[in-house]
């Protein structure tokens, strides 16, 4: 079963900023892209989830630290994990790796909310929230990350 | 009468990249708060105009020539003009000064249509058509920019 | 003395996503202007930082709890502190208000890291510090936020 | 022989405004994406450009043509070309197309520069502009765009 989720991203010219390095904001937009391929892995499409489901993944929280820094077209490795899912409530966790040597660049996680369209705390749908289950099952040592 | 409007941005960290200079596509965020706030010197809020009137004003052509970087915490000023008002389309010019030795770094324009909520062509409310009749032509000589 | 700063930032277009609020990413920019804006408060501009001392201040760690959605065209506070002042690190604080009825939408905090140009750990100089250590006691007992 | 080269991206939710669709600004960033991978496939990386021969490649000017809205999650296909070669300036013209149906969402042209870290004009260095010219020839008919 499924632990964990890994995609690959190459580092664009527009990310960098005058230090030389990735801007620190563009590492939330890679973990969007690392839980959004997760869901999919799972079966999902979160365009989907949206548009039938009129359930929103909010995001309420999100920590992230920089251990080293991700620099112009390196191909890098987004690996996401759920930590915790409850009924209204998910917590992922994301490691960065730099390829191929495998250097962990960063580490991470974000708290989202169900929410409608309307922007109401929801529950997530059943076929969801088992699937959530059953993957923060695997990382359930890990939630404190 | 309001011939063009000027607004002033600050350039933030974020929009440099590593070549130590604004990344290209940045100029046209500032360009849409340069039309944002010409409007709202002729007493429209574009909010509203969305909200109230159902009308979005869609863009469907950017140009945009780089004369000078724009660097990191300067000052810029966003000179915009209306160039062209139809019934349905709307033309923006566009000056991007330093301040504060009035530099030119950029000129560019923008082409929009009016659209409703469903994404269909639609006219402009007239309340806004007569307004941005009036300051295009103030510009009638610069429709070609 | 100054215990906090406080700049206005407007909500742009581009920062919105289509769940018609703001993409959360967009708030550490905001946090960026004004850690950028309580250093000219205080007298330093940091791009000189930069060029005239060497030293920049690396992101190390974000955090960022998102109370309230920020929505297109809001003027928004940012009210930033130092939390911690130390020989090599810096640690800020940021509350992020609506206008005009002064509600919270999100809080967070930033630690950074001095570095010279190379990249390498270095100690911010004596100016820098004395401001830094100032300000920070004024919010000692913040500092855990 | 090359006559263009394609490249997909996937469309991110930062990429979304409140209109429901693709900020326009991120198109530029995609063509980004296009001319660098069109250099890889030349067998060039753009990084090494900079890095190595001191060569970098400065946008002067863009345009950009919407016909069809982008939206979230979609899989594009950057297509791009060398539209002219020069001795110091480049030329590269996009389409952009949505998989799977192969619709034409943009079109678009950019033109560079070869600039030095200091910033003055310069030339492309052999091996470069003899692969562009190459290219470019294959594009004679289409330099209008």
């Amino acid at each position: 079963m499924l632990e964990y989720h890994d995609v690959t991203v190459r580092v664009r010219y527009a990310e960098t900023d005058q230090m030389g390095v990735v801007y620190h904001s563009n590492y939330l937009i890679w973990y969007e892209v690392g839980r959004v391929e997760l869901m999919r892995a799972l079966g999902f499409e979160y365009k989907q989830m949206e548009i039938q489901d009129d359930t929103f993944i909010v995001v309420a929280d999100v920590h992230c630290r920089y251990h080293q820094p991700a620099r112009y077209d390196e191909l890098l490795t987004v690996r996401t994990r759920i930590l915790e899912a409850k009924t209204r409530t998910l917590k992922f966790g994301y490691e960065l790796f730099r390829q191929p040597d495998n250097k962990l660049l960063a580490t991470g996680h974000t708290i989202h909310v169900a929410c409608n369209r309307a922007g109401h705390v929801t529950h997530f749908p059943e076929k969801y929230k088992q699937a959530f289950l059953k993957i923060a099952g695997q990382n359930a040592n890990r939630s404190h990350a």
